[in-house]
């Protein structure tokens, strides 16, 4: 894979590109073909929690959302890596309430909230995160919510389980390709491989769905429209993709995923990119975004966001600048 | 730099390599010789901490240790990207004492500790962290011991200051090389770059220095072995120097430099090596250290903090293993 990545991102400190990070990029547009592309659009890769729409597309076309009266803020929540702020915390906690479920009915673990206000609140007060904190835990309530829906056991994360069954079918005709193989998510969750290509071409269907017809068409688009309404849910206060998608021109969906992987969903172009920093940073995955979004024109090269992305100033411990993250000059 | 860069590490998840980290690595003899290299040699980089021990040179070589009495544990300090914990804060604080000097002398700015006992209880007090729990405050102390032995000014920092250009001569001196030019550090020192080979020179210097004659060379030994005699001084628990210097098989001195950046010196054999991931990820440093001390017949490829560095097992919130971190083949 490295052999044929590009480079993305540089870090520079005074004179010297001090690191510099390489990748793969696809941008497709609604018929699937690869408009631009970076590195190796062939190269097979966990899209991770970038595929998080892709996961709750069987929650929506199976009837759960529906029969459920889900609204859109929790379709955002279930595409969502949040960062167990309150605000998260407590949506999952009285979605699940709904169901007649409760926080030991989730399988994705307990995880340090990544809030600071509530954090530093909780050492306070000697108080232990919960799988409530945890970044998938609106995803896993979309999978508890489909599970009863379809009157399956609790075991919802499990390979075979109906309801991981129903997220590969979905990903596999999203992506357009058979998934090779997966891997076990932070989450606990199976993570279908794609290729870069496969993954552009499921942003770019979603892109396009609002134009299309079928139950899969409607999921995606009522999917990219929950994510885009609600960009606080999405991920949080200071997080890349609550704050581009705020910074941006025109309506985008982005979300992040572990190991440098970033995808964008663009409605008003039905067009979608993928993103993977080869060497799995996250640093560079949000230089690269921002980098893409601002070359097709959905981003003001100027916005604070994006500056905090593709021209980050590096500070030291005295508040000194020392240098800044950019992206690789093919990006821009 | 990239394009000449080799594999070194791979981040797996089920049967695939998720993320593969790029880099270069020297290995030297005592008389300054390649003896094997992986990557680029001739890549210019900025060894960032790791470059601590020839900061140090000139607290040696001018007289100031010995005229401040500094003990074996001082100058392990003066070496030192320690973590903060009382232990370290306890002796910088001392140490400033002892120059008739205190905390708002230091110029490394403040830094939070990264002691998870400290932290929790300095959160629960709201107490604020200050220079002395910087990682650089030893060789800051180091600093202002060799400006009050010279007779110079508070801004020890500046790179026209006596303290700097004695650092900048014994740098070049012992990497061999000119430095092409310099960046400012997290702590605000200047850091100077070099070549990959200048820096596995430097460090074969250090590990034959002590069957060498001259003030360098003496100094070089001394720091060498007040690392390897202080392993909790120089990071602290838990840290991949401190468990690697405690596990080698032979007497080593390791050093982490920011961006990735590793060093290791083995007296035993006169040798030394360099190590830089070229996209700065630590977890690759850390384990090409590894994998090279393996190779080198240092260190046990079974013992736990080996297997933590080279073998690392991935688990995710519910501590399920996902996957490992393990050395790119070619470097085993």
């Amino acid at each position: 894979m490295t052999q044929t990545a590009a480079p993305i991102c540089e870090v520079w400190r005074g004179p010297l590109a001090e690191s510099v990070h390489l990748g793969h990029a696809v941008i497709c547009d609604d018929t699937g073909q690869i408009i631009e592309s970076w590195g190796n659009p062939d190269a097979v890769v966990y899209p991770r929690s970038s595929s998080k729409m892709l996961q709750a597309l069987p929650l929506v076309t199976s009837g759960a959302a529906d029969a459920f009266g889900l609204t859109s803020a929790q379709l955002a929540l279930a595409c969502a890596s949040h960062e167990g702020a309150p605000l998260h915390v407590d949506a999952v906690s009285r979605w699940l309430a709904d169901l007649g479920l409760a926080e030991p009915d989730l399988r994705c673990g307990a995880q340090p909230t990544r809030d600071a206000a509530l954090k530093r609140q909780m050492i306070k007060t000697d108080d232990s995160p919960c799988q409530l904190h945890n970044n998938c835990s609106g995803k896993h309530a979309g999978f508890l919510t489909l599970g009863k829906h379809l009157g399956a056991g609790p075991e919802y994360i499990d390979p075979d389980h109906p309801v991981q069954v129903a997220c590969k079918t979905a990903f596999e005709e999203v992506t357009g390709q058979d998934t090779p193989y997966f891997g076990i998510d932070g989450c606990s969750a199976p993570n279908h491989a794609t290729t870069m290509h496969g993954m552009a071409r499921a942003m770019a269907f979603f892109a396009s769905a609002h134009k299309k017809s079928g139950t899969m068409a409607n999921a995606a688009a009522r999917l990219t429209a929950a994510m885009i309404a609600n960009p606080m849910l999405v991920a949080g206060e200071g997080r890349a993709c609550t704050e581009l998608m705020q910074a941006t021109s025109e309506p985008v969906a982005l979300k992040t995923g572990a190991e440098g992987y970033f995808i964008a969903i663009l409605p008003e172009r039905g067009i979608g990119f993928a993103i993977k920093a080869a060497d799995g940073a996250t640093r560079a995955a949000e230089c690269a975004t921002a980098a893409l979004l601002v070359r097709l024109g959905a981003l003001d090269a100027d916005h604070p966001a994006t500056l905090r992305r593709m021209n980050t100033t590096v500070t030291n411990w005295r508040g000194v600048e020392t240098g800044s993250i950019r992206p690789a000059p093919g990006l821009m």
